[in-house]
């Protein structure tokens, strides 16, 4: 295990490295200079001062090592690795936890201070000069990021890299214009505001919403000839309908041709329908005629044709973009595998040197953990891992290791009677008698809370009485909990998502009942909540399950696509709220033609004096959430020309402008929203398809599983190397597992690695046959393994041509 | 070539057809029962009755394989197939178009009834005994149809044939109907005449409809399930709103539990959407969270779900269609061959016998082109067809025949002069200068027409006076269309779509210049298709093509998936005709919380008094085409609910369950459709994609094209053989063939077959590997081709299974 000792690192890193970074004497500097020109020390005769530079070169390399790892994980081109020990410096900086953090609250914060600028959220004002000066203090923050990533990856290539120049550029304007507002002690037109945005996509944290972005204007160019379709026929229509209804006076949708291109621009959308036919339709009945072809060209036949335009590139940048990852990944684990495997033995790396490589790359895992995951690489059961075998890195990099447990229940070691009777429980709760009798629990609670909430019709009696049946069915659920986790044990139950939904709903309950009974006004909410028991009732069906796993699987997708979608808001609500701010307001329309949805006026009925509204003065830009509800709205689409008409009848006709533009971007962003769902699900039906495997694994038996099995003697002697040769201090984990196995009696132990499955595990899968063709073609194409080594591989040209690839 | 003269079929159709059909004498009956046990009268002494008798049983052989292939092309069940003479003559009774057309004609015109009965169209209005009357006759016309039915099927098929017990059963009802309605002299609550439809579904002619019934049937369950799902959501949340707003006296939304569902549900379709919020948004701003996580959910969750599983089940449905009609097709083939070879000879099929199946199955084909269809299927160039080259059939059968031209132009035989007037002619219209120019034409001819649109603002100007540029650009157009004729010749010309759509466009346009010029009023709406000109301009972009093309290859489904719609809303429109005519008319719902949209009040503004109408009261179920139009609106959507309270104010709340009924019904078949379109595409794309086949073929080169290269004395031979011994009259067209290839001087002419692409075309390519697996797989679990040649195959269970599979 030991052999690779006093092997000497095939290729030496950074090779000014001797000025800075580690704190070499003299000696060690000039040694590792004639190390650097190839010297091999003797094996043998092992002089203290090489066998020294001959470690820290070795920690070079791992570090080195790692972060190619890194760079592959992350999906960052190799051109931005770091060149030199003072690169390396500020790229160990810029790439840790807490730098991440920083970035991100120093965006969120940027994003966050439109809430208490000029149109601020009443409770939230702040004078200018503090918003002011918590600006400049962040936009200082990102110039001080942005230098140490200028010092990291050098003039050249910062220069080189367009999102960092689009930021720096970016940042420039804000930095001047908040000077302004603090020189001015006012703030200005800031449209510039919408950019805000930039800082936090380019976060590290926030890499999944720039490739939202990126696919998006990948999805564009399909989309836009066939939007360019859908307003050819738009303006046809237009002057079709121009000259068929302008002569009617009472139709005002078609009095001119603007009003003509708004009207079909709106119809599209439908939110104006019958309406916008009932004048012409009231004159002459065939004018429906006009309608019915113009929505049954454009909303059925050319907006369906962009789903499916969108939907099919969408599917091929899919699979791109995972190729294009696999393969950099593939040329990360090659460009680390050179860095760690020896001059004696060029073809493998052996414990010592991955486990060098590990505390780096990942300094959590235990030493344990580092030792498993070599041998779950290490397939050959050779004493060192060949490139084939380190291919597996990633595969194997997120395990969590566990021993395989002798019995299957938690109480197995407890005393005998305790074990007959939660032994007795652990089969009742896994009977399906009592599963079943749970569900009927549920319905008949479900039933009861549909017959009180209908009997309860006078809608103020429910809040202040605890009803009877809440406490029933309540104390059901908590027996229920409480049975499940004593005969499960509390760790099988939680790991399980849906008893952990069960968990939560019941918890909520009883705070719910507690509230109730203690009166607590401000926690009723929480016993609004209880309908949302029924929701267990989706287990019993094979489908649902599917549905609802494959949602939560999708559900980060989903979050980073939400946020995405945050991000138009923003950049929207900005340019919203520097142009129509307190523009509407009740009464405000009152020439328009939507003057209706924004009247306010005493009406008195009987002898009842009430107010009338139309309440579309509340859909206003006056601040930041409201503008933000008010973009949802038109999200939604239905009435939002009620919005735009206010808007407009209230600024100049080049509003509709913003509104449109509004609309055409959301459906950009949901036409890929509801592409990605609909691939992701048919991705999800043909993989269980093609690989006859149910999705409907037991619980447990989902993810990823590898098996490990580690003999007696192996493990001593691996602590044995850890605690000589390695020098690593923290050996609690290994002494641990030696301890295990003494006690467990048996020669070996089977030790479990487990991960839960991702998208990339199933397009692994999915695409087998092309992953082998896209090897081939890469190591065609490319240079060969042995001499990617090389550094003129790391030249930025080939580099971004690998990971472009 | 006639070495088939003599032999003896292998197998003998219809045991008992002695008796009837064919009147024979008492001799050759006597003589055939001999041949139909199996002796084989001696070749060479050709006894003149027993050649008689056999060419008899030949011809009954051809016409039941031409049956077997029609039962193959319509996807009938062979269970139904003919069985004795008796049954044959009913089967051929009604299997020919003017059967097929009567069946269409009653069908429709029992659908028309409903224009002219009760709630009739004013104009369209019949007394009651007359539309009785002519009820009744369609009704006698539909019986008429099903005895000939059930003389063809017998009894016994007839009763477990489910779609004929359906329409049977309707039919009697009906009948009743009517003659109560005859006897009364007054329409009572006639519901059942929603089922109308199915009488036209059931036609030959409406295939496709049934197809689309069948695969709508099919997607149901996924789309159950889902749908479940989100009215469970529904109600969750109705209660949830329930309990946070039926506090607040001003929201009328969430007043009742049931008002609250209601609300709901119209909020899934967005049709309510800011208004439902309003109220509580104006208490309370953060209750707009509620109404987020509901739409967020229900809208684009759960429904983009909806789609997604619709998708998947029609992508399966579809090839499983495919694979199941493939099949059939194929052991359809297979028995017509074995009723086409003879004993001494059971592996192939002769000139002889093919010509004669092709008699039957295609009477309207002329000799030469049975005979280049014989050539085209036989590719091993031996004299008999083989089953391996008769499976092919289905492929050639709908081939024209053409013999390939020697010159390329259709002018090569003119004069020097023309000929050079012409070649020059035709070198410009294919020029790539001339199409630009004209694209040029088209774009200004466009820009003209939107400026000057926009100038006419006034809206009546523009009918009475010619505008001089509307002359010109004409005049550019027919000098186009002129060039193109004499350049291309007529009939390259009119074989491109493209040329088609601008030919007619230009004689509308010309068209609409005479109506103007001669002031005939009707016909201003042709001038007002001018724009449409600009269509043409789609031509340039690739993507656009594509897309255009695909259009035109899918119109055939989008029209039956349109009817098939229509026939849902044909029933929904008698039923809401029944329950809801003339519930709703100017200010009638003043109670309703939609009573703006009813009303209809005079307005004194200024000095100006004007009607100020919500128009809605037009849209009502007052006769079958409003109907149609209030229909179309509710499936648009928008503002349905308006209609929806309208028609409940007037009658009770259960009527809400017919609207919403309807919008749960067309969302499936939009679903449906959307889902039909993305899969169409997608097909389509993936298909050039995997054929890396450029979707732009040069237009004449589309479509499937079979060639045949005949030989001069081939030719003679043909012409003797069916003069001599097969003894058919009409063979002018052979003799063309043989007088052409005299002519032409080559010792061979090359004919092609050319058919256009259809899906199934497309698809065979894209399965072509699981193709094989099926008929491997076909073959494994059927019997054997040898034995499938037996009666046994033709029991109804078997048969039933192949055709299923």
């Amino acid at each position: 295990m030991a052999e690779g000792d006093d092997d000497v690192p095939l290729i030496l890193t950074w090779d000014d490295t001797n000025s800075g970074l580690l704190e070499e004497d003299e000696n060690a500097a000039g040694n590792y200079d004639v190390v650097n020109n190839v010297v091999i020390p003797t094996p043998g005769a092992p002089d203290p001062r090489a066998q020294n530079s001959l470690r820290q070169s070795w920690e070079m390399n791992y570090q080195e090592a790692a972060i190619y790892l890194q760079e592959g994980e992350n999906n960052d081109k190799f051109f931005t690795h770091p060149r030199n020990a003072q690169a390396l410096s500020a790229y160990l900086f810029a790439h840790n936890h807490l730098f991440y953090v920083m970035e991100l609250l120093t965006a969120v914060l940027l994003m966050l201070l439109s809430l208490s600028e000029a149109p601020a959220v009443p409770f939230l004002r702040l004078d200018v000069y503090v918003h002011a000066s918590l600006e400049l203090l962040a936009l200082a923050t990102v110039a001080f990021e942005l230098c140490m990533k200028l010092r990291w990856l050098g003039f050249h290539t910062f220069i080189r890299h367009k999102r960092t120049m689009v930021k720096a550029s970016v940042l420039f304007i804000q930095f001047i214009e908040a000077i302004v507002v603090l020189v001015r002690q006012t703030s200005h037109l800031r449209v510039t505001r919408a950019l805000r945005p930039i800082f936090l996509v380019d976060c590290r944290y926030c890499g999944a919403v720039r490739r939202n972005l990126r696919q998006i204007f990948q999805s564009l160019p399909p989309f836009i000839d066939i939007l360019l379709l859908l307003l050819f026929f738009m303006v046809i229509f237009a002057i079709l309908g121009f000259c068929l209804f302008s002569a009617n006076t009472a139709d005002p949708y078609f009095s001119t041709l603007e009003n003509s291109i708004v009207s079909l621009f709106v119809l599209v959308t439908t939110a104006n329908f019958p309406d916008v036919m009932m004048p012409a339709y009231s004159k002459n009945r065939w004018s429906c005629i006009f309608f019915i072809v113009y929505l049954s060209i454009e909303l059925y036949f050319i907006m369906n044709l962009l789903l499916a335009v969108v939907f099919d590139t969408f599917n091929g940048v899919e699979k791109m973009k995972f190729k294009s990852l696999l393969l950099h990944k593939r040329s990360a684990v090659e460009h680390a595998f050179q860095l760690l495997v020896g001059r004696q033995r060029p073809d493998g790396v052996c414990l010592k040197q991955f486990d060098g490589l590990m505390r780096f790359y990942r300094p959590r895992m235990t030493a344990r953990d580092r030792f498993l995951t070599f041998k779950a690489l290490n397939r050959s059961g050779a004493s060192m891992l060949s490139l084939q075998d380190f291919y597996k890195l990633y595969e194997v990099i997120g395990l969590k290791w566990k021993a395989r447990r002798s019995g299957e229940h938690w109480f197995d070691d407890l005393p005998r009677t305790a074990f007959l009777i939660l032994k007795g429980i652990n089969l009742l709760v896994k009977s399906k008698a009592f599963q079943y009798a749970m569900y009927l629990v549920v319905a008949i609670n479900g039933i009861w809370i549909l017959v009180e909430t209908n009997m309860l019709n006078d809608g103020v009696a429910w809040t202040h009485v605890v009803p009877w049946s809440y406490i029933i069915f309540l104390t059901i659920y908590g027996v229920e909990v409480l049975l499940k986790i004593t005969g499960l044990g509390p760790l099988k139950y939680f790991s399980s998502g849906w008893n952990l939904f069960d968990f939560s709903v019941t918890v909520f309950a009883f705070l719910g009942l507690i509230a109730l009974a203690f009166d607590m006004e401000p926690f009723y909410f929480i016993v609004v909540l209880r309908p949302f028991q029924l929701l267990r009732l989706f287990k019993i069906k094979q489908r649902y399950r599917n549905v609802l796993d494959t949602m939560f699987e999708l559900f980060p997708r989903m979050a980073s696509l939400g946020l995405t979608l945050i991000i138009f808001y923003y950049s929207f609500a900005i340019v919203g709220m520097e142009f129509f701010a307190d523009v509407v307001y009740p009464n405000c329309c009152n020439t328009s033609t939507v003057a209706d949805s924004y009247r306010q006026i005493n009406v008195t009925i009987g002898n009842r004096t009430i107010l009338d509204e139309g309440y579309y003065y509340l859909n206003n830009f006056n601040n930041i959430l409201s503008s933000f509800v008010t973009l949802f709205e038109l999200t939604v689409v239905n009435n939002w020309y009620i919005t735009m008409e206010g808007v407009t009848s209230q600024t100049t006709h080049w509003s509709r402008l913003y509104f449109m533009t509004f609309y055409i971007v959301t459906m950009v962003v949901m036409t890929i929203i509801v592409a990605f769902i609909l691939d992701a699900f048919v991705f999800r039906m043909n993989y269980s398809r093609k690989n006859r495997e149910p999705l409907d694994d037991p619980e447990d038996e989902k993810g990823i599983v590898f098996e490990t099995e580690v003999s007696q003697t192996e493990a001593l002697q691996t602590l044995d190397l850890y605690k000589h040769t390695l020098g690593v201090t923290n050996l609690s984990s290994l002494q641990d597992m030696c301890v295990a196995l003494e006690r467990s009696g048996h020669s070996s132990l089977v030790f479990l690695g487990r991960r839960s499955r991702t998208k990339s595990d199933l397009s692994m899968k999915m695409y087998e046959e092309e992953i082998q063709e896209w090897y081939e073609e890469y190591s065609r194409t490319n240079l060969q393994p042995d001499e990617t080594s090389h550094r003129e591989l790391d030249s930025p040209e080939v580099s971004a041509a690998n990971s472009i690839n």
